[in-house]
């Protein structure tokens, strides 16, 4: 991706996070970066076609931010992959723009293009969780379970705790233990424990996840 | 209710399947009853008003559906509790109208109102699960576990599970072990696998989904 395109998308990006996605015109990218509206249209025919193209950058990004750490153990790579979905309560901008992304998601059934994009994404997600279990077992470091259902189950609950984070606004802090904890940090404790947990052959342990979380924040 | 309130709240839910909810008028909501727009107008002053006493009415009605099975021992009502959950393939109408929710609930952080609801909502699905696994404690049926924790991952888990069903069009049946299954099916059957299964005390055993369905398709 060209330094040019690489501007556009992060204009995209800034003016979904401002004005949502139903109301978001070619203008509004435009005003976010140093290309003019008519250049915008050049190269992209219509805001569809735009966003159809930020939503396939997201997902090749997704990609290869996912490929940077294969080379770890598999009880990492779950970790990482859960610890990906934990918001804080400080992270407003990535909470305004994941609704932007869930406005557009609802469009799906509407629009041929954006819900390619969307199965891709769908299965990008389960496809990497299973390939991380498949792994695991072969290893020697999981039990025997079956990859694609507990793929599914994962990304399931880790899509409706982000919902859930987005949607609520300070209802997103549940007070569990006396403390209180992001919806996304909960399920994704209770995720780690209550199905990952489970599954480590005898003798394994799991990464901690504020460690985790404290190294992929570093590589970002 | 009066059979008034009742059948506006009808036309609301047909006329959010057919329109959506960004788009949705005072008008559509008329076509669909035998109100005209102004007798709308006179009880609900703006379309927003209409689409809270909307999302009240659901809930209100949401927490009838779950006293009527209160009497249900607890393994059966968290059964029920996630079978509710389950789409078939052929719940199109089903899959329109939460469509339209969710574009909603993505407006919730721009609607004091609408979010008041969505809490309500949140709360209402997590307090109802965490009583059911503390009834479920306290007599013996289930192991002892955090019940709050177990109900936000749960709730999360059911909320992903069916805006990916919604979402995603055809690639919404899932192929696993050769078959194939609705996301919300697949889900349902992993959490009862994977998260209640593993707290029945010893010797109990969990109703089966199916017989479930069939007997919730009766009452409705």
């Amino acid at each position: 991706m060209s330094d040019a395109d690489d501007e556009i998308m992060n204009a995209v990006a800034r003016a979904l996070r401002s004005h949502g996605y139903a109301d978001l015109t070619m203008q509004d990218i435009a005003d976010e970066s140093s290309k003019s509206k008519s250049l915008l249209h050049y190269h992209y025919d219509t805001k569809a076609d735009l966003l159809v193209a930020f939503l396939d950058d997201l997902l090749t990004e997704y990609e290869q931010r996912i490929e940077c750490r294969a080379d770890q153990p598999p009880e990492q790579r779950i970790v990482d992959f859960l610890a990906r979905f934990v918001f804080t309560p400080a992270d407003d901008e990535r909470e305004a723009f994941h609704l932007a992304l869930l406005e557009m998601r609802s469009q799906g059934p509407f629009n041929d293009r954006i819900q390619t994009q969307l199965e891709r994404s769908d299965r990008l997600l389960r496809e990497t969780l299973a390939e991380i279990i498949t792994d695991g077992i072969d290893d020697g470091t999981f039990e025997q379970v079956d990859p694609d259902r507990t793929a599914a189950l994962l990304v399931a609950a880790l899509d409706g705790a982000r919902t859930r984070q987005i949607t609520l606004g300070e209802a997103n802090e549940l007070s569990l233990d006396k403390n209180s904890v992001t919806y996304t940090r909960a399920t994704v404790e209770e995720l780690l424990a209550q199905i990952v947990e489970p599954i480590l052959a005898e003798g394994g342990t799991l990464p901690d996840l504020d460690t985790t979380l404290a190294e992929l924040d570093r590589e970002d």
